[in-house]
């Protein structure tokens, strides 16, 4: 229910509203590898350098995983801005909130990778990553309830793009309970990300592009 | 009042500042969460993590702010520029004094998150962001007196946007007395940032979009 | 002389050519601000922070003296990429080098913030920035021989805006030997730049925007 | 094989995809340079802060060679998306690869900057930049298979952009066993990256552009 202000079309406003959020994420996603840093040390040997290396594997890992996460929400981003045809205030809000937590994205990984041994640390990431693809996804739903949307969106569309999107943060939910057993198991159920997204579109079978 | 360039579609020039505008402020609401870092700590329990996260909660609400503000700035100037149509010298030279202010966020974010306790820090925050508010505010007086707008633009579509400019930074400059009784009321005075917004949109009735 | 590909526009490449110029300049023009920090402290005073930041003032200078030049440049950039009409291997190279000597602004600002008192830094900052000019120029000037520039552009035009552009590298060039009388001389000369760019503007009386 | 999405132009998905990646390569572009910082240092001479200088020769040198390899990569990253016509999800997965290893460079530069004379770093930094390499020529070479490239690109331009892909690769990978050696001769042996594109480029007589 957009009325189009005077002047203006809605088409760039939106364009300048995804260019925003693709300079935000690709600035997040070069900034997670700014926690890669070796110690200040001189005179090293090689063996010396290949235990500086090896003690930053946490680390590496966890840029690896936000690095992969921030790929997939980027896709989405991408994917769910295809079908969206106009802006309001509210789309702006929505699309913030979730730019807020791509933003905490570096902090959060640097948390993980300093920490990632440490239930709390775990927890902390995971609630982060929930909160970036829920807000992802109520952009969506609002997108659809406000008829931002194009016409060609079906409903069954709709629903399906829906779910694509909470699969991710409901892992990452999921996830919390289990980083009280291991955080190492938390992490590893993940990686569950990538296979269920999968699963879902093969079942759906509207859109098999990722 | 522009003469077109030989050879050049103003647009294309106008399209360039807005994408240097945009690719600014992406950038320094993304560095805003730089400071955001833990001790380095090694061997840490649960609960000293959680320590450190809880001494860090000063510098997220000040990224909390600062990432609000830069948001509602980002917004109002996507919206004076979905109404400027042409560019010349001084509206550049308008615009990289308002982009000069975003590139100091992150340093005024790091000072309230830091000191926010201090009277100083909060006052020297709240004159960046009233500085930032007015140099946005001056490009849109100065766009609508050279005539650089859109022939749809109103006498009072003009003198609204103004004043919706004005707004934000009159909030920052009047808080700042504030800052003497105590810090901590000048930082709740700001909020009254996002209610003004909404009372002046509705107040005016013509455009009632972030 | 520049030989169409097949299947592609070169307005596009250019496109992208400029967009990857103009997101190096905002990156490096915000980056300039994180040399702008103050040295952890606890438990500070008014006075101290006053104190802090009171010792920040030549990092603040050089900030301003850098975000200005940058400005300017990127001015220059926009100007001439508006009567530039096609790409080839060449004005890429000259391109990358430019933003080679972009890229190195921030740390020539720092060494500037915080030796500027050394007739040494100021000779490597203004040394840098000549650097940076002159490669922006020789970009215009191989434009120009390589006819690259739109048929528009008059031999008058592109002299003019050959000077224009070698103005402020020639004005940083001249700079280097009055460091050795004063480095503070120095920087009070670079701010030369501006009238010295509004002088031949109204002197050549074709182009009166910056 | 790409089927168009209902209501989206596959153009847009391209450009934003594209726009993607000259972002993250223009911040990796920029951050290279984060590691040229001097020790702090107060009340330094001329004298010390040329010592200072000269001791960050080595990050300055590796500096400049990550500076020369993105700008070669972005310049073929250029090249092969002015002859792709549309994207698939495997295409954004190969991005995203290449990306990964782009975010990576600060990093690969900061080891091979502070332990250069390390053949550990040397063959770490070769790696990197191999599998830079041959992600993007993967990504190529996928797109040529898929046929997502544009109707013009003949079989001869395809393996053309494949070899001129590849060269810069290979040139890294042959390296590593000279770093045993000597890491200076295998960093002597990257500069060969240059003539050996304009050889290819000479032979096969289809683009001489870089």
């Amino acid at each position: 229910m957009t009325s189009q202000a005077p002047g203006s079309t809605n088409g760039l406003a939106l364009e300048r509203l995804v260019f925003f959020s693709d300079a935000v994420m690709a600035i997040a996603i070069t900034l997670l590898a700014i926690d890669l840093r070796l110690p200040p040390a001189e005179d090293l040997t090689n063996r010396g350098l290949l235990e500086l290396l090896a003690h930053l594997a946490p680390r590496f890992l966890a840029f690896f995983i936000s690095f992969a996460v921030i790929g997939v929400y980027w896709v989405a981003h991408h994917r769910m801005f295809r079908f969206i045809a106009a802006s309001d205030g509210g789309l702006i809000l929505l699309n913030l909130l979730f730019l807020f937590f791509v933003a905490l994205l570096p902090f959060l990984t640097s948390i993980l990778g300093e920490h990632g041994n440490l239930s709390l640390a775990a927890a902390v990431y995971a609630a982060g990553l929930a909160a970036m693809g829920f807000s992802s996804s109520a952009l969506w739903m609002y997108a659809v309830r406000r008829r931002l949307v194009l016409d060609a969106v079906t409903p069954a569309l709709a629903r399906y793009l829906r779910w694509r999107g909470l699969i991710v943060p409901i892992i990452f939910l999921a996830s919390i309970p289990l980083v009280f057993i291991s955080p190492f198991v938390a992490q590893l159920s993940w990686i569950a990300v990538m296979p269920a997204q999968r699963i879902l579109a093969r079942r759906s079978g509207i859109d098999r592009r990722p």
